[in-house]
């Protein structure tokens, strides 16, 4: 037996505990025995998420009269679930996503106090990497897709600027995939971190993102269709949007008339975040703008409000 | 682009559901859209799963006021926790035994009628390379632990013998660890695959068990000292009988007098698989029992009675 192994099963420590347990014959003695021993939790908090978590938990398996097979295909679920994560690839993400779980903890962390610009999911698809792009300068390799001008200025809740915020934005390609996606990545693409200047304004080129289905080959694709759910995102413009001082802005823009808009599989929209692009066909106004091909672009225009630490009632914590 | 990659992302043919679904701009929206997308699911059994899953997820967030670092945790837990699944370990079936979940689905399913002998969790450590041991013979090599005999009967419930029946057992050495646990494992060890005699009579040789923690270096041992639990389970003899038209019954056997009986971490034990071991300090009995070494043993005696598929509501399931 190596090292290893009688490590991997030596006692905890952790003594019997001081509590009359009754055999558990009967399913309702399982429930309340392990809510009794949770009660010893040093942790308050701890506590209170277990004995809720326990609690639903253990509804659902009577509620719904789970079978043994039905529980063992849900264990299958979750291992390959696990298994199918990598390090470019955040499939129980992907599965919290689509069970809107992702989107209520993030409603329930960034209320919308009707001035600050309102949150929308992360998502799977953020990475570290993204390259520094300098103001005016592009996100997007050329021929990633139809040309895209994103400005606006990001400011706090009455308004004044906020200057070197730190925005990290990335968007799939005209094909609907993030670069990521691709075996032969050798750089970023399609993602990039910029800072506001001293007015709070940011600006850079991109391409129009398109709307797109999330990885379909693993367990979490496999129930969307036992779900009869289509698993398509509606095109959207990731930001991320960092200052001193002010709570971090995860969110992203749901450019308008997407059919996807209102089912988006992750439950990500909300309406103050679609957005109207507007047709610019001047060569003068594409050339200024550093486009190399054409004479049309879109343009997005889209201010983003900040709250302080202090007006979200959080300090520091994502700072 | 690789054709894998393309297969990752494509939509899966299920259109646009045909519902009002406002954007979720607010926590309860998002639950309310997801509960009317899986009113779309197209079996009965999966969408009474799915809407009872969902509605008892959500109200866990909701009740808990689930922050996005703990969430995140959640995320990292269970990642990690299929990653340490293996051919030979299945954490989420050891995540599953320790909230108490292996537990109650095996007790909703395998309700007793009093007659019957009651069930109890399979563990993760059944495997099926277990030997073929004839009656009489040994189930672990010489030197595994204190010697026991185990020996009985196998019963309807109106007492006549069921003949043929298979029994596979397995069980702990005397440290403690299945034989899944060395990582030097070439042959199965401490367990055996035995058929009952014409009298419905079987009879092995075997060690004592002893109390042993469960893996403790993985997600599911961290989870244990965060809620402050020890991590060990009683000492027991598992027990697998299937005969043709009878239900499969997977249980248990607990020597009583073990200190960790009533808080078995995975709450396994019931009242009627407590068993008494007698103590044998005879050289004849020994010899003719075939233990090699010494005057003394334990035996333990047990009579299993299975119910028909009809007696257990079920037919054919598990057969």
């Amino acid at each position: 037996m190596s090292p290893a192994d009688v490590h991997a099963a030596v006692p905890n420590g952790i003594p019997v505990p001081d509590l009359d347990l009754p055999y558990p014959d009967r399913p309702e003695v399982i429930t309340a025995n392990l809510l009794k021993i949770t009660e010893l939790a040093p942790d308050p908090r701890v506590r209170f998420i277990f004995k809720n978590l326990i609690s639903k938990l253990h509804e659902f398996v009577h509620e719904t009269n789970l079978t043994t097979d039905e529980w063992m295909s849900t264990i299958k679920f979750l291992t390959r679930t696990g298994q199918t994560c990598t390090p470019l690839r955040q499939e129980f993400i992907l599965l919290s996503d689509v069970l809107g779980v992702s989107a209520l903890v993030d409603a329930l962390n960034n209320p919308s106090n009707g001035i600050a610009t309102e949150s929308s999911v992360l998502g799977p698809f953020f990475t570290e990497d993204a390259p520094d792009v300098p103001l005016g300068e592009s996100i997007a390799s050329e021929g990633k897709g139809e040309y895209m001008y994103v400005e606006g200025r990001v400011v706090t809740s009455s308004g004044d600027p906020i200057p070197d915020a730190v925005i990290e934005t990335w968007e799939t390609d005209e094909k609907g995939f993030y670069d990521t996606q691709y075996t032969d990545r050798s750089v970023p693409d399609c993602r990039g971190r910029l800072r506001t200047d001293a007015e709070g304004k940011y600006g850079f080129r991109a391409v129009v993102p398109v709307p797109y289905p999330i990885p379909g080959d693993g367990p979490v694709g496999d129930l969307l269709l036992t779900m009869g759910r289509h698993n398509v995102r509606p095109n959207h413009l990731h930001m991320m949007i960092k200052a001193g001082g002010f709570r971090k802005l995860t969110t992203s823009l749901y450019p308008e008339g997407d059919i996807f808009l209102s089912s988006d599989v992750v439950f990500g929209v909300k309406k103050s975040l679609v957005v109207k692009l507007t047709e610019v066909d001047d060569e003068v106004e594409a050339r200024k703008r550093g486009f190399q091909k054409g004479t049309k672009f879109k343009l997005l225009n889209y201010d983003f409000t900040l709250l302080t630490h202090d007006e979200a009632g959080v300090r520091g914590l994502d700072d």
